[in-house]
């Protein structure tokens, strides 16, 4: 591998380099103003007035990702290993909708998928710390997939269920037209987002909502009402473990609620 | 009994063996394929186009769904134990409520109860590991019961109270034309859903309103950070605990609660 | 005292007797009754079908309520005590509000404050276990009221501010017509209950709006997931621990890690 | 310094002593008293009826923070340190705000900006447990500085992305003109507000809507119940663990973890 091919691989992949240090950033400099410049373009007002600037940068940003492209499949000895990675085709996706602002079609907004690649952050990070967290949240994640599961399946079971009973229950005119348009009002009251284009007008099914708001804020009103007041619990107890006795012996005084003999020497506690 | 009726019974009943396992799915697959083709029908659109597709779906359901009733009662020697039995009465009534496909009624939408059998997924499940989630999740529910009793019964307190007097300020137009009306307002904004059919427009019904948000708010948020603050208040005092003694052979400091000889060098802590 | 008095004031005061118990249950029943009755009287077509059996039964009522109230005075030795008490005073206000049935105004609703009384439900219940965690409840509300003063004096000025600057910002036409508007909108935002009556039309405005509702989302879920990963933390520690050696002199097992030397009785954890 | 300088100064600064107190409370009035006008003054029909009034408070008190601003320039002896400080500013822009009721703006309704003064409170506190709590707070707050970090970050990611697809999805009827709009829409679901003023119309639109929801819910949802079950079978595990050695003498069994002697009558645990 000649000495450029070792400089360039460096600067693209080893975020740990200052060279890579710095082209990482200067990479999510583009990849944000790309999003913006997107981003801006959909308001119509704006893209009358600075549709031209707009499609510029535009134009500049996916010349700098081709040329990305192609420097990332020809400095490795395994090109294809990029190509069918996550992030390789992530990148040629965001080529080619970034490419659909010479068509008619709308498909440059999709560029957008490229802040996928600020996925790579938790895995650059420089900061141990933060490392740290990232995978204590990820672990959390994992060892409870169990329990997701289990909240998903039950979650679109109760959203089923009464989804079809609102859609029985209620006219036409309340919205609830079709059982999967009961089944969307249910998540959205259920989830306590609560948006009122579909509301329940008949007094059986105000008192069905009711009873799902109830449960969806149950939910976590109540686990969070257990959670606290066990803790608070268990801090009293504590508290009751740290005012006892004394052993004269070996002055230990961590002893167990009516303890008669202290559990590290034998010594008897009354005795004092 | 014939060697038949055992093979059917084991497919039926023991999801363990492999034959009931397979029959499992299956059985998940039809409900599932019999709730989306209802859910389907109930669209409009749908319903003119493929409606008689969907018509020989449900029908083709219903003769498997008997099929399975009938042989569900032969095989066991208490066919009456199952009529009865939670999930007998639930196969019941699927069955009925999809037969109304011949009438006039659209009560076969009520199929959709069946799904409800897929509560015993928890019962069949393979994994272990799932299995005792979902055991730990029942059991933290049920030593919270109380818990729970309390919250239900002070939350109708609190609407049935909040809804009148809302009713009482608030004029007609904005909604709050009877008292059962306020109580569901009252639910609706205690639990922070918010469709915003029902608004207060009056001064006091605001502040009103706004009393009653702060509550819905508080009772998690404020339970979320007292959990918070004390797991990390928690967690400074055992970094504080384990720097109690030191070894005066090698100055060790980070010893276990309770130890009598220094975890490093093997001299006794206590002769300090 | 008479002994009829005994009997009167044991029925009245004493739920632990079963007299008093049956007596606490009637009264209930009557209290829902008459609550019932003043919230179906409050719906149109219900008042102008049944207006009579509803005005009946609050006579009744009434007339029960009167009786007892002159019972709950004439009984004990200091009748002032509880006509200056909680529920004296709740009791009153109960039967002068429903007395205004014979009046033009429509203050009977207030009757509606007597359900207060089934606060006294978390004193009398007979259940010892719900009386404990009613408690603990309580104390940890207690425990945690500087916390609670905290959070809403910083709820109070953050919505202060944010309304200000709202009513600055929008144009008449959002709903933002003054100052007050505005609070009343930013707690409606951040408790997350979104009525959707006011909501901001400027760019500016959506921008301070999602800061807004992202500080009252993360109030919750950031402390959720904090909590959340700690006692994954805490978990994996406690594994890591019990995974370790044991010492061949004692067999204690429950060694730091990388402890060289058994902490109970100094023996070296190496020579194993 | 002279002595009514001292005077003058401890009045102003030192909070702990009676005077400075007084002066606290006084100044705490004067805020919420402009505020307040301030507030009413938006109001229109308050503003037509009583404007007067409230032009006339806002002179007095703008005519008390100047004296106050001025005091607290000339007593110390670095007047700088107190311009260029955090209240120092926030001072001059509530006098510089409230200077303008004389022109024809309405910035004078920015005086509000003063009652971020308030945050003093936390520092003058005189109740050592209020401080202690605040602290906790905030030290629990700067611990997680990562995690809400991750959280934030994961955010924006999540209602960009999301934010765009909803605008290439729906239709302009339905309220997504642009993507900064979607990305809106998606922050308003995903923190469970849910307006309302924009909802997705098509059945595409409505499933991502539905799925936004339910990782908004989830965040919360699924945390708070991880941590119930946990916290849960945390409590069964210690009661567990109390339960291992007994007591060859006594046949006592609930010893302390590590303990070397029997509690209950001192017979060693090891010599058995």
């Amino acid at each position: 591998m000649k000495l450029w091919k070792i400089r360039v691989h460096q600067i693209l992949n080893e975020a740990d380099t200052r060279p890579g240090l710095i082209y990482e950033y200067i990479l999510f400099g583009f990849i944000w103003l790309v999003v913006t410049s997107v981003a801006l373009e959909s308001v119509r007002t704006i893209e009358e007035h600075y549709g031209l600037l707009l499609f510029i940068i535009q134009l500049i940003v996916l010349a700098c990702f081709i040329t990305e492209y192609f420097l990332r499949i020809i400095i490795p000895n395994q090109p294809l290993k990029y190509i069918f990675s996550f992030y390789g085709i992530l990148d040629l996706l965001a080529i080619l909708a970034l490419s659909s602002v010479f068509f008619e079609y709308k498909l440059h907004f999709l560029v957008v998928v490229r802040i996928l690649r600020f996925l790579r952050v938790f895995k650059v990070l420089k900061f141990r710390q933060l490392r740290e967290e990232s995978n204590a949240l990820l672990n959390a994640l994992k060892q409870s997939g169990n329990k997701i599961l289990i909240f998903v399946f039950s979650f679109v079971l109760l959203c089923t269920c009464f989804g079809t009973i609102m859609y029985l229950i209620e006219p036409e005119e309340s919205g609830f037209t079709s059982i999967p348009k009961g089944i969307y009002w249910c998540i959205v009251t259920l989830t306590t987002v609560g948006y009122g284009d579909i509301t329940p007008l008949t007094v059986a099914g105000k008192t069905i909502a009711s009873f799902i708001m109830v449960i969806g804020y149950g939910v976590i009103a109540v686990s969070a009402l257990i959670v606290t007041s066990e803790a608070n619990k268990h801090l009293s107890e504590e508290e009751k473990v740290s005012n006892t006795q004394t052993c004269s012996h070996c002055l230990e005084s961590d002893h167990k609620d009516g303890a008669l003999y202290c559990h590290a020497c034998g010594n008897s506690l009354k005795d004092v």
